[in-house]
């Protein structure tokens, strides 16, 4: 990702973003879902994903995850670790969800960034300023989003769009 | 995948398609099992797939699962959650756990896909009125198969099938 | 794997093939190793190769692994499910170990195909008749076998290399 | 890699090196962080980098693992299969453990290759003689780094460092 390859108008929307909120499942990891025969499920994270959310917030920006599945334990630690400070699990409605974070964070969806790679994160896509997929998202979200990752989900995604993030305010 | 390259007799079985059943290990993973010293212990599914079946079951079609290996409750809790309407593990005769499920279903065997990787599918292959192969599947199977998806097992060959099929009725 | 690409040396030396011994890790596994934090370790097999062997042990013909490092447990859980006849773990002499197995099997070194991956392996694939190596294997091994699999270890190495030896009986 | 294409300062540094730091996440792993609800659960090494790692202490150097997150029971495990030395984990000040580290080894900074793979890894990157990358590092790092492997972090990268280096001392 060079950012001058870059619209002046993703530029315009990157500057302007404060919050940023992720998709979980096929985002954050690749949409591997690990199964254990005594009931437990494992997610895979990437550590260089947390190094760009890391940075993210050292800057002094915040994020988020809404996601329609489980994993609310897995989640919490891993959120935990990377000082994450909203996650909403078993969304049955992301959009009450968005507003009830906008409205906690006082920003505006204009100043939210949101990545997802799937149908059930088209609602966000439409709702904010900065709607973007990862590179192996479902072809039925392209039409919704204004950018596109070259990294995978759960590859680095996340971190490319942290560093694009950073690199349009400076 | 694009619809409009498949063959009218493809898609015209497509069309016929109520009850989608599935092998596990090779369509549903990418073949990797999990050993732990207490034995098999994980599986990995894939969100995509999970979204695909979602989709598949609210336009009110069925779907099951049919394998020879073992992993009942990793099958149990992952059918739990897509909704998966039969489960039949440790299979020692497809082709009776087939008639069984299509009784239950008051189905014809044309109105069955079934998607296999290897030669233990090819019985289930010969049945159906629309065999399918992943796309990494073992060589023998092709002659059987009168489709073969673009994305490999375990990572999205059932999201494209039930992509296909929804498609194909539309 | 086109058999018709092999030389006669090759083919000839296949027919003679009783019993295959297999290296585990970077083999039977892609040479990935899970360490959990309890102290277990997981080792992740491919169902594609599991089919392979119980095709080849279906034909009459055994098999066995010598390996360097630890997984009895793990081991002895795939290996029953597998039917494979001879387990030898944490191996400090694997001449001695394969002396004790061909001698149980009473066959000839010139009867045995071993496949390995790394320099570990090539003091057994001196002594026997059809030496192998997977496709991504450590660059030192190469000059010791006469057969490289296309497949890599782990990613369906070992079925490649029980279709090859049944192809070339046939 | 071939030792033929490396420059002569390269070589020279390579054979200067007695002690062998490595960072642990995206370099003997891939970047892979596995959580379960009980927080993070497995680490996934690679084989064949053990391999290296037994050689080169074979041939008398020694190894150390220094990271900034936990993982410490996981780490013991592996590090005590390997007779790696030195192991300090969620470091806050990796010079001033680095520095704890050469004492007690009684080296010299320029007597130390360290192996990284993000912003995290760029202070040892610049205290070392010999600093290297692996193949699919962040692109911050790479300004730091005299050498970077063509494996990636988890695949081989450490293997083929220690290949490197006792080639570069023959």
């Amino acid at each position: 990702m060079n950012i001058r390859n870059l619209s002046a108008d993703v530029l315009e929307r990157a500057r302007r973003v404060k919050l940023l909120l992720m998709d979980c499942d096929g985002v954050l990891t690749d949409g591997r879902l690990y199964f254990t025969s005594n009931g437990e499920e494992m997610k895979v994270f990437n550590v260089r994903d947390g190094q760009g959310l890391a940075s993210w917030h050292r800057a002094g920006y915040r994020s988020g995850i809404i996601t329609g599945r489980d994993g609310e334990k897995i989640l919490r630690a891993r959120a935990a670790e990377l000082n994450i400070s909203h996650l909403k699990v078993r969304s049955r409605d992301k959009a009450k969800d968005f507003a009830e974070i906008i409205e906690a964070e006082a920003v505006k969806p204009e100043d939210v960034a949101y990545i997802g790679d799937d149908i059930g994160d088209i609602c966000l896509m439409k709702l904010v300023g900065f709607p973007v997929a990862v590179a192996d998202a479902a072809g039925e979200v392209f039409p919704y989003v204004i950018h596109t990752t070259e990294k995978k989900g759960g590859r680095g995604a996340v971190r490319e769009l942290t560093d694009l993030l950073l690199a349009a305010k400076k």
